[in-house]
């Protein structure tokens, strides 16, 4: 029998309140692996824009975890067998679905960790708490979307999966933007499965419309704001830059397991080799990425300490976006021109430009479609319904950054 | 003319929009010492328990300007006299009242920094951005309470100063603390000027009820909330253990400005003397204490490896509370079972266990008063009103931390 | 097996969603008796101070059943059996709790139906209903405290119900008073039962001291509002106008079964003979009342026109409070001035003048005690707590209304 | 001078608060034509799907005032003059633009008062009360676009107005459909003036994409419903029903003013010749016609009573929706069925069928383009901006509505 104090809520101004409902999810919760997820942000550097946005993905799994409880009890209630032990599973695969991301993932997932995905490290991590913890080799079944019925693995990644319902939510909720906010109590309660497939009952048809049109939105105005993409390419440049010279044998201050990953790069076959890596990866978070940046802005290097201080000060770069690539020329050009204007030596404007690409598809119809299902059971894939859908085009902006200080229009 | 790209418009979840009304604001607000403020947690290590209080100062800080600008606007629609440049410097003022703030403020001031007030260093911060921006000079005299319209101090530090009004309700906010949300709208609707006396019209005497009631609920839901108080007693054990082997020069891994502080106790003169006190002070934030606390985790001093594990893996100290002071004695007993326990050497349980004392007085009509006006001027102090107030006495609480570790039963 | 249409969600932009879980609650809900509840208001003549509280008996009937079917989980998580047949029983009496209200409550009760009470009425019609609905009787005896489980009864009806937990958050969203929401979830959460009696557990001391003072915030700022008893003492007066009119003979405007009413007054005696009585009650809602006062703003006798001029125009008495009560004399002074000043006979005074007493007691140990719940099983009476609470006195205050084209000053 | 009680505050739920910051708003508001407004439902019927949706015209009007407000200090700020006269009466048009509705606006549109429109009576109440009000001249040269700075009469009657702002705001909020948020705060933060035409900030590209969206979903889910379109159709039957008893002679229960438009049909010339009339329409409201409903339950004209009873208890039209036109062929079988299974008389299956056409056009580049702003002052029509926007289709719904007790199945 669990032990009282195991079952626990926790207050959260997004839903209200979570609970934690059994003895394994709160044992997994309180693992190094899962507690070290309170020390990355959902969304790397959007607070610079938005300054709310510092949630973290500790908040996100718990919220996602919540969620799954939700619509596995709607699910069941429209007559869906599901036994116990693949509840538990599918809450514990959401519950750790995020186990694998670094702090800023994107940046770090460019540079320092370019060797593996983190869907790999995720898996690596599912993989040893496996040994640990019962229930986990089903979670890791669904995870990898090996388990027949079908449906938990779309509840765990798929067009609209736990994780979706609860980031975006979330991420509309701390960063204020409003326009971006999904219903996404009313669309769990529009889920059901038929043939162990995740589908929508047809009356939930606008509420997926709506879910499409807001999560444009948080990709325009959230993920892909301008400032936010300029931010993170000076992260990238600020790594790369660090990453160059800690390969050169430059003395560099950062902490002792981050400057593991900084001074070389690590395949997947090295992390199955050898599983001090992955328990190295496990202590990396925001803290030891941006203090080694902060310390940086006082490096000899100056380039690194350039770079390094436009981010801790919020001198960003400025970017400028196009409908059409970017020219390779173009970019050599302005990569001389920037040298010029900053009195670099050449090859160095590379550090201080960035070029690139945003792009979001928000709805394919044949590689991930959404099916709604008629009381009669039929089942109509969603832009067949005949309503305005945001269009299946992959909507792309290429872009350049570069320094503020630069006396430069487009 | 201010150039147009410096009136911003800030998304903030709280107040829906905040707007950087005039140039001086805006230049503040890009300068270092400001932009630190956002690696400063607002509540600290509060967000172990409420997951999303991961909210900054530098958020804080512009909500209360946001604030302070509808206060005078309410003040001046009722008839009281604000020149420009008095609102000027109350939005400076309160914009820079936090400026003097380090990371886990009440844990470095016990510690580290505890020869210098957080009050004092933004006094000094002040008097330096004085030399750079004008309008500052009246923000510092209202910020020290010397200038004699009396209300604008008020309104930065005093019964219901917008610090308050803003952090009450942003703390609710993140903290999904929902009870704890004060009417900060409402009572600004109600403030008043009478002789330079800020005051609260008649009728807002149930919102200023209600204010109280529910900032206590705020103590002792949240900042006084004994997990809460248990953490921050084991950081301040970290720092205090940290100093001690700094002290007598063990090797320590430390950001470059931390350690400057770890190593050596600095006064107010100090400070006066030295300006890059002042710089280096400015340096450090969140990340440095806690990515130097995660490098501590394999530390060779058992005790600091043990007591930063505690913390980073989040397994807190236990807490046991009392209404009635904890005795000497009791704790020295304490202190030997728990050096017995843990095997130990004598002196060392020190280490392992804190003690402390939580206490809130919620108004306090002889040193703080606040009064009320009914439409013929006449004043009227709150408790005189003879409705209930949250009683005006001292609420304490006394604790005592240890490991959970422990077998320990009370 | 219930046909599926009979399982519903309803939008609530309280709680979200409110799903009705079973066919019994279906088809009370369809019941003429419950749909009249959508005629009549909730909080009466209170949207003439706040314009948005216009939500009715229905849609707090519906949100008090949600609430009971959380509560009723979350005591049952806790160790406590509670039967199917409880459970839809307690849900029954919640939804019918409001049944005999009719409209604007406090004014009919005062005039027009004073010889019966609500709650005798929602007796009389759940008695009529057990011969049609299955599972009534057990709601029934609950209803009536007569089932020996007690908790089932508090839940009901008690310190903290489900009705009080409903409509004291409902008023607080729909009129935007925001001060007095209180934080009915949490406190759902903290409910136990033990030995058949509902208490709290311990750790929600603080929910239970904020519900109080929230609820104090509620009584004077919305329910006991001067503006709305004004508003209702110029209703009162009109009906009793009305009434007198009617015993007269005179012919008078109104809707049948309203008419019926107005011309005669009924006891529960009355009721239980004739079992018209109650269909024609049951007919009766805000429209007969609100019409017909209309319609008098054109009638002939010059007091009956005048008074509803006042009110469909909104030409409101003025209020005059005191903590003191108002002497006979002093009254009888008063209808005199305004018989004067109003060119009014002797005697008519009366219907342009109007008193009342609004008094709250929002705790008190001794008649209604709530009982705190340690981890051990030990039980103290919530003040034995030594916290500060809203005082345990009955607060009073006397008031004196009359026409605002009165030229008197208080 | 105004007397200081003309400046108010009203408690919103929406907007938090509303001030009414001049007298001459405050004196209209106090007007019985605007009182009135307190009586008709922003929403008609639709509470019976919604049960929040009770508010009111009167307090949207308050809120579409609060808006133009803050539009007018946006505008203002970015450098477009405009004069306190043009404020005032941009307020007051605004405040009054409603005023011509009434009850069950559709509905009546539709039957007893369909030879005059709502803005004929609207500007046939404006031109009354500007013999009364100074500022009103304007404000009706506002409201007919005869003013030739445009954008006022933009923000009154426009793609982007203060009506939209705040109906589709408060229409969400009090229905819970919280998909249909529209992100009203922001879109005026936006709003800018060229040429005194009314634009948008490109920047604001994507706050009215999601305000598009936003308010096709309102559409579909609230306004168009197929449940609020049954219960409409109802009502008009009723009506209709109504209106032929009476123009027979029959007697019939109903409020004096209401019965005037139930008896006689009026043109705009009806209204011009006699004055009175448009005192009777401004004495009618949801009151009177739904109390004349109730008093019709027990009508012995069985066609009235049997749709009266569906009304009344609910028990509302069933509904079939087609996106082809529905043939009258198929019309007339569908009416003789009805007749031959309710027992009816040739030719009375029309009460009980009834047929219609919901159909939006969420916008139309055409006939009511929206332009953006860029920096430079070039001006783009929103479709040419590349961006989704829901199609610039006609989206059209056919039905038909027929007696729930009926058998016949689609």
């Amino acid at each position: 029998m669990p032990s009282p104090n195991k079952k626990k809520i926790i207050n959260d101004p997004v839903w209200g309140f979570i609970a934690i409902k059994n003895e394994e999810c709160f044992d997994l919760i309180e693992h190094p692996y899962f507690q070290r997820l309170r020390r990355i942000k959902q969304l790397g550097l959007t607070h610079l824009v938005y300054p709310g946005a510092l949630h973290t993905r500790f908040h996100h799994s718990l919220g996602a975890m919540h969620l799954m409880g939700q619509a596995l009890e709607v699910i069941k209630a429209k007559g869906t067998h599901i036994s116990e032990e693949e509840s538990l599973a599918a809450c514990l695969a959401i519950l750790l679905h995020d186990l694998g991301h670094g702090p800023f993932s994107h940046a770090l997932e460019t540079t320092i960790v370019s060797g593996v995905s983190h869907e790999e490290l995720t898996d690596l991590f599912l993989a040893e708490l496996s040994h640990e913890f019962k229930g986990l080799e089903l979670a890791l079944r669904m995870f990898r979307d090996e388990y027949p019925r079908q449906f938990f693995s779309s509840l765990i990644a798929g067009q609209l999966d736990m994780d979706r319902l609860d980031y975006l939510r979330r991420d509309s909720f701390f960063t204020g933007v409003s326009e971006g906010q999904v219903g996404s109590e009313r669309l769990i309660k529009m889920l059901n499965v038929q043939d162990d497939t995740l589908v929508v009952d047809e009356k939930g048809l606008l509420s997926v419309e709506h879910f499409l049109s807001a999560r444009r939105i948080m990709y325009w105005q959230v993920y892909l704001h301008k400032t936010v993409l300029a931010a993170e390419s000076l992260l990238i440049n600020i790594l790369r830059r660090a990453q160059y010279l800690a390969a050169q044998g430059a003395q560099l201050f950062a902490t002792p397991h981050f400057f593991r990953f900084l001074r070389k790069q690590y395949s997947l076959a090295d992390f199955l080799d050898d599983p001090t890596l992955l328990h190295s990866f496990a202590r990396i978070d925001d803290f030891d990425v941006f203090s080694s940046i902060k310390a940086w802005t006082e490096h000899e290097d100056r380039i690194l300490s350039s770079l390094s201080r436009y981010l801790v000060d919020r001198k960003l770069f400025r970017i400028y976006q196009s409908r059409q690539p970017i020219e390779k020329e173009f970019i050599d050009n302005f990569s001389h021109a920037v040298e010029h204007q900053l009195g670099l030596r050449p090859g160095e404007g590379q550090w201080f430009v960035a070029t690139g690409t945003a792009s979001t598809n928000i709805y394919d119809s044949k590689n991930a479609p959404i099916f709604l299902r008629e009381a009669s059971g039929r089942l109509t894939e969603l832009s067949l319904k005949g309503n305005p859908l945001p269009p299946e085009i992959v909507e792309t902006r290429y872009y350049i950054c570069y320094p503020r200080e630069l006396d430069i229009n487009f």
